[in-house]
């Protein structure tokens, strides 16, 4: 018999939603190709939710079981051997795992449970990754100082465009540019509800089709007042412009004062309505804003439709870049998770 | 007195026309920068051309004055203490640079003399920076063996888009990602001619107008005739989609023949025509083509517009996520051989 050895890295996730689960899935397809690729044997060792209960198995927890489990009951069963009562701090710390996956309810209005979360990794040695925003739009100098003193990895991709490289693209591949300003519209749920409003559909029809079809945050105010889109833009203002903000810097103006007349008109100018964000430099501070804005027809943002996404940077040497997330759907959102993943093993295959 | 000693890297630039001027007045603003951030000190040691006459000095070329003589008399002047008499494949050979910076005159037609000058380079143990297509769509997977035999550095993002990433972004952000097909918008010259011809401009003019304004390739065929997006075309598939092609692979479909009739009917029919490019998967082969086609008013495509292009990539996990280069000038050329350069810069570094 041959034992072939291959390093292994084990996770903790904190949540297990619609991003945990997908994750899940397609790590389980990816499984052998990362193995093969980079002699790399990946395990979910924990899985610590707030409501379906919590898994841990120090070889890896059945995740195809746990997938079922939820699809089948809501929960994790009781007859789950794997299933274990502690809390998510607990977990953490519990589970020796080398890399926590943060994916936990957000609160955008202070980034917890998220920073403490994200806190315990550190201090237990392990490597973040985050596709929580608030963290990143709160917190972000600090922790990445914490990350850093110890030789870990605070990764977060996901936070805006999902997998959609926006923060990998401007570190590793815009080398000397300083980035100057940006535009973007990145929020679905908004977008999606202007463009149902335009075509006839009334406010409430169109924010629960949104819901229905899961891109909507749970609380729909975080959406409609723009704070999905504050912590994006804070996140983005404190990584990619090295700025120090938090969400509550930003200038903030949701659509709930939208109305269809509104939408009538903007058309009859030539264009639609989009809720914007703007990162800008104003003397020697850096400025955020989120507000409903006139976008023409012939504007580039104006075809940024349904779920699709768009970040504009301009930067001193490279003018005016823009990525483009178009019509992604929560194997996108999964994505994210899994790429910077991947870059984490990238980074222990090279130092190893 | 005090010496402080840094690394030194040393270029040998073939070709010296709009974006060798342009990277040249980037060095010099950034130098400082680059001395600061990478304790390099980067200096140009050879500059040769075709009809400009060639510079020479170990220590250092005045880019300045090289510069300045080229804007007051077209070349070098004869007074110029480092103008020597040698061909380019001397020059590069005689430059004992660690670096070659291709930009000669491209001929898509057989990527030549650009593939001579990147062997001579190879054989001379210089890392390669090529800002023109024909290599890489002629013979990259030869190449990059040859470099990568002696563990050295081909670096090409401008090909495509300029400096946006586009090959580093699919190559370091997009990890574990299949790209299945592209689409893109990626010539500024047949993009612009159309948009004047709809707005009631003529052919002829709409070319002379993009000639004055120094995005159009000399020989006008080249843009006019889809040789300009084929050759971007087969660079895409030989590196994003790991294929083997060469521009006589890619069907070809130019613009000639589209009239202002042609493109009235289109906005009857609600949008324009763009030459677009695509890359894709037919079986086991990898298929190329560049054709005008029908792009609709709510297609996010329709409104890359002027000199603005657009490159969308479909893969198997992340989906379908586009970058857009906007209204770039030749600075962003130039961008895209200087980003080339500091990724080279950092890979010393770290091997150092």
């Amino acid at each position: 018999m041959v034992y072939l050895m291959c390093k292994k890295l084990s996770i903790c996730m904190i949540g297990f939603g619609n991003a945990g689960r997908a994750f899940c899935k397609m790590l389980l397809g990816q499984q052998a190709k990362i193995k093969n690729a980079y002699d790399y044997e990946v395990i979910v060792n924990t899985i610590s939710t707030r409501s379906k209960g919590t898994l841990y198995d120090p070889e890896g927890v059945d995740i195809g079981r746990a997938l079922r489990e939820i699809e089948d009951f809501g929960r994790f069963s009781e007859d789950n051997p794997q299933l274990i009562q502690i809390s998510s701090q607990e977990a953490i710390k519990n589970s020796k795992a080398q890399v926590l996956i943060e994916l936990s309810t957000l609160s955008i209005k202070d980034g917890q449970p998220a920073i403490s979360h994200i806190e315990a990794a550190i201090e237990n040695a392990m490597h973040v990754i985050t596709a929580n925003k608030g963290p990143i739009a709160w917190d972000y100098k600090r922790l990445k100082g914490l990350a850093d003193e110890k030789g870990l990895s605070l990764l977060y991709e996901t936070v805006v465009l999902d997998g959609a490289p926006v923060f990998n693209m401007v570190r590793d591949n815009l080398p000397g540019c300083e980035v100057l300003a940006f535009k973007g519209i990145v929020n679905s749920t908004t977008n999606f509800i202007m463009e149902e409003m335009e075509s006839g559909s009334d406010f409430d029809t169109a924010l629960k089709e949104a819901q229905i079809r899961g891109f909507a945050e749970s609380d729909p105010s975080l959406d409609i007042d723009g704070w999905d889109a504050v912590g994006k833009t804070a996140a983005l203002i404190n990584v990619i412009m090295d700025g120090s903000v938090t969400p509550m810097d930003i200038e903030r103006t949701g659509i709930s004062h939208i109305t269809a007349q509104d939408l009538k008109d903007a058309k009859a100018k030539g264009g639609k309505i989009k809720l914007l964000c703007e990162g800008y430099r104003e003397g020697n501070s850096i400025k955020g804003k989120v507000y409903p804005g006139f976008v023409s027809n012939n504007d580039i943002f104006s075809n940024v439709d349904s779920t699709t996404s768009m970040l504009s940077i301009t930067t001193d040497l490279m003018g005016e870049i823009c990525i483009v997330e178009r019509n992604p759907e929560i194997e996108q959102t999964a994505y994210g998770v899994f790429s910077d993943m991947l870059t984490l093993v990238k980074r222990l295959v090279k130092n190893k």
